[in-house]
């Protein structure tokens, strides 16, 4: 049934496949008369945008977005404000070995299965592709947030690396490839992924998304929670195979006497002396930085022989030549924070609707 | 907003509060003709009732649970199946002294900011109560899935005591108090959390929950993956505070040589040679096991005093006495099992809908 | 699928029988810190109470209502008010002649058909008696709107007696057992429904529901039209078949240079210099007064044998005795009243979310 | 709040305003492997384009529809099917005068009113040149439907002129330019436009869908019943007032002797002796003929001076120029029947899941 919709009173719905000739969302339920450009869009647009570094795909997108409802006079109207982007750089030539052969990771098989057809040229719908709506959709999310709320996203770890913390610096995310905030553990992954390109091979990640400015009182239990919706949000992305909420799967061993962040009062309402809990606490938001972490598998595109099955059950094996990141995941933080947006933006809209 | 309510085409929708006079859930778009008995029901609400043993709470609750519409003549009639469960052993007066204190690590103070009011007795809304109806709602799902396809959960890991995996033996798990299916780690859970009672501490935990015989092609890309909305599920259940699919974080880590699950023709279709993915590629079921994991943080009521701030913002400490689980994570094997059973209940009837 | 749910931030979900042991709903997002008492809404609830004059079944329902969550030391909380109404007056023996034969004009063929079973005493779900859960959520929904907006109902005909509009007024609808608001007419009617009932027949009737103090601005195009949702809440009350918003379907036959409500600017904003829209122009309120008129068939359980088919599929006739509404037209005024109230309240905290 | 989507299954999302760039839907949840082609649905649109015959609009639209997403090898993939048209014929220059002139019966205050901005620009998005795109995905719709189920529309009523009934000939609609089923009528209604163009006036109507060979079965009570949600969509076209099923309000005065549908047994299952319910009990088709009607006022945007009001409150009068339909009721017959194809092929689906 009709599952490409998120969101309740700010909802995106997207559209459009790898190799189609457009690809597009609707965003719907943008509050009006917030002046919003094609250029602001279009900035975090770039930050995803593939071709920027040899660590991405090669695939040359300009990913130009055009909007083309919802916008008068340089504001938004609260109509639904679709967007779209042209695919430019199609290669569905690439894709013609792989029209019948299942990819090993990959969603051909299921695809096939749950539907009967399939459009393989790019992974037709299941590309990554996709999230480049995402990304529209949360530069409006952005907007409607307005600016005191900062949503940033960092790698925290490439395949067995993970950062050191304590070196965390925000600026140092814009200095390297690898939206990495720990500089020296920068130049260990370009090593690393280096020499995952050579062997052919690629690599996983996890990423941190963080939220600060965020008021006290979103979220909205027991099954609109805030953490819930941001699971189901980060989970929808491509390749994500696990996400947490602060110290998350941490906190299963933490002993009681250190897992709960305690209070003191402050000049603005009540202060967390820590924050374990990631800002939110049964479900809501407690004014503390929000802090979501995903895990995203290595890129299943390899270029080695792997076994697998043709559409019509035969064994066969596979190796997928083409243009791929040898790490999916460093482009997942755009995507990331896009989510993030998204959601902070319905559960604003959600949280003045009942509550305002 | 309202958001009491989960699931698109089999959905439940759960009302009441730890200390009101009873509890409930409607499960609306349940199928007709399912023969289905209030002891089936109880069957799965047995499972999650507290006072079973000495490491859950010692609330006494009947827990029996009554089909009170959408029944006739011992089959489901397609109309809203409703269900209540009396709540019997409130004692309100242990709450007495809470009403005016953020107790660390629970959503009092959330509720508060949010709403400006909230029911302390018991935790309310936000109490774990409320879970007993999802079980109820499980219980139901289950008989839609019919009998091939079986769910179970188990604790895999208390406090920093993990299961070895290789010992896993599904019998063990209903042999003793912890949903536990290696043999030697219960006995080691039992002197781990009769010190951390003994300290009035608590303990977290790490569940697992598997569901087999589940057919390929369940789930709805892209913002309906299935483990999209199995993330969301788990998550929405209390102190849950990550969720992860198959082999979860540890995939980040992987190389991608080792990542993906090879495929062989087989008997019945292409059978997968491992099964890291957990079940889920592209967001849509393989027809292998489904694995899925998550974190519950240690219960937040201890026996410590904690800092923390009262609802007029004076600082002051808080102890909590009362009846509690030690480690609330024990008693989520049931919900969690439940809430397995709801999304792929759901999932089986869309899935019917647009490909059926 | 799931579709005992309406409305979309203020959402009612009903379920119950008309013999189960009792009925229900949930109404989820509802704002916090609102003051009410059974008392205010079981006043709304008796307005609907079957058994109040001879033109009315002779069902005896005290119709007691009872809140059991959602609601804390007089205030609603924000989290799901659940209420119930016990079943008393059960008298199923009368529906045991009935268990195999579909009364025409009844939903008992179409809810066989379509589930393959069928709850027949007293129509099961399909029965009118639903609708006293939407008379409580209404009284909720009444006091989410405040006192500035005024949703009264009257009836304004009955078979083929139609009121004389200019003899209006509202004080007399309180004055005849029909909702009559023209004086003279009720006697008539009185009248007309004694003769109709002597001959074991019924007769269909007019309502017409009107709101006073709607602010302009609600409503939410193109697809939560204001006049699209209160079209689908009327034709959603059992027995309506028809639905008009002002002058409705006399607007076809109006010239164009008649049928355009002029406008001259007030103190307030502008003012309208007629009202034939009913109060709604593209969706959205203009903040004249609404009015919708439905139209409800003659009960279908008469005292005269018809032509119909047992579920076997063998011809027979069916005559029905037992207790009916001569007219149910007449109980349906607080119903339609109540279904305004949800409407508006859903639309004015829709309204809030993007626009407040 | 997002409100520009309809259907939960087959969900149609609808965007773009009058004299933007151009107009698109995006169709989710469509089943796959449905094949279908542009000129299918070009087919449909063809019905709808202005400017076809002197009583219609003269823009020239040439609304070549392109379907860009979730169509592969001439088939639905089950991804989003997403279509735009090109706004060609635009003359925004039309509209100048009218920028800051709320002209009476449009939504032009209304939506000035609710959002405080506004595409003044051929009424924005409250332009029926949204209906279009409904026109595109009924057409989508219908291939869902398959060719056993029949849906055809005509215009019964214009201004005070109704057809004779058993006059009725279907052949006839395609012979004029009013989908007048009678024969005489249409020559009439000829005349009776002229005069009002003339004049400079416009005209309401009344338009009727039918669809045959509608499974017994489909909707879905109690807030999901058929003629609810064909209520909503009918009553979401723009100018519609009235909605009614089957005999609608004329049921309101018949007796009960005669309103309901006697049922004898046929061959295929019962059959009724009559269709005054037009083919709907409880909310549920009974397997006859959908009838629903549904009234169109006239258009608002006439050649006469109408008392109106600026944008900044000063009393003025204005007077439509520019292109407009004199009746816009004829070219609501291809959206009415697109909407009960949406309806159904939603409803349809909706029953595989619970009941297939």
């Amino acid at each position: 049934m009709a599952s490409n919709s998120f969101g309740q009173v700010f909802r995106v719905t997207t559209w459009g496949e790898s190799h189609g000739p457009r690809i597009g969302c609707v965003v719907d339920g943008v509050p009006p008369r917030i002046p919003i450009s094609e250029d602001e869009i279009q900035h975090w647009m770039d930050r995803r945008r593939p071709g920027t570094s040899r660590y991405t795909t090669q695939r040359r997108e300009p990913d130009r977005v055009s909007i083309v409802s919802g916008w008068f006079e340089g504001m938004t109207t609260g109509t639904p404000l679709a967007m779209t982007v042209e695919n430019v750089d199609q290669r569905s030539r690439d894709y013609d070995d792989l029209s019948s052969v299942w990819r090993p990771g990959h969603a051909d098989y299921t695809y096939d299965v749950k539907y009967g057809i399939r459009d393989w040229r790019g992974s037709g719908r299941a590309s990554a592709r996709e999230t480049a709506m995402r990304v529209a959709a949360g530069a409006v999310a952005r907007k409607v947030l307005g600016e005191t709320i900062v949503i940033r996203g960092a790698v925290v770890q490439i395949g067995p690396h993970a950062i050191d913390r304590s070196a965390w610096d925000w600026e140092e995310t814009g200095r390297n490839p690898f939206w990495c905030p720990d500089c020296a553990m920068a130049s260990r992954w370009a090593d690393h992924l280096d020499s995952v390109r050579k062997e052919g091979s690629s690599a996983g990640a996890v990423i941190e998304i963080r939220a600060s400015g965020v008021p006290a009182g979103l979220g909205s239990p027991v099954y609109g929670k805030l953490d819930s919706d941001l699971a189901a949000a980060m989970m929808s992305i491509n390749a994500v195979k696990g996400v947490e909420i602060g110290d998350g799967f941490a906190l299963a061993s933490a002993p009681g006497t250190e897992a709960a962040d305690e209070m003191r009062s402050g000049g603005n309402g009540p202060q967390f002396l820590s924050n374990r809990a990631g800002g939110i606490l049964g479900g809501i938001s407690t004014g503390e930085e929000l802090i979501v972490r995903f895990a995203v598998k290595p890129t299943s595109s390899i270029f080695h022989e792997r076994r697998t099955v043709t559409n019509e059950g035969q064994d066969t094996t596979v190796r997928v030549t083409g243009r791929h990141d040898p790490c999916v995941g460093i482009r997942a933080v755009p995507v990331g924070e896009a989510m993030m947006a998204c959601v902070l933006a319905d559960h604003l809209l959600r949280h003045k609707a009942q509550c305002g």
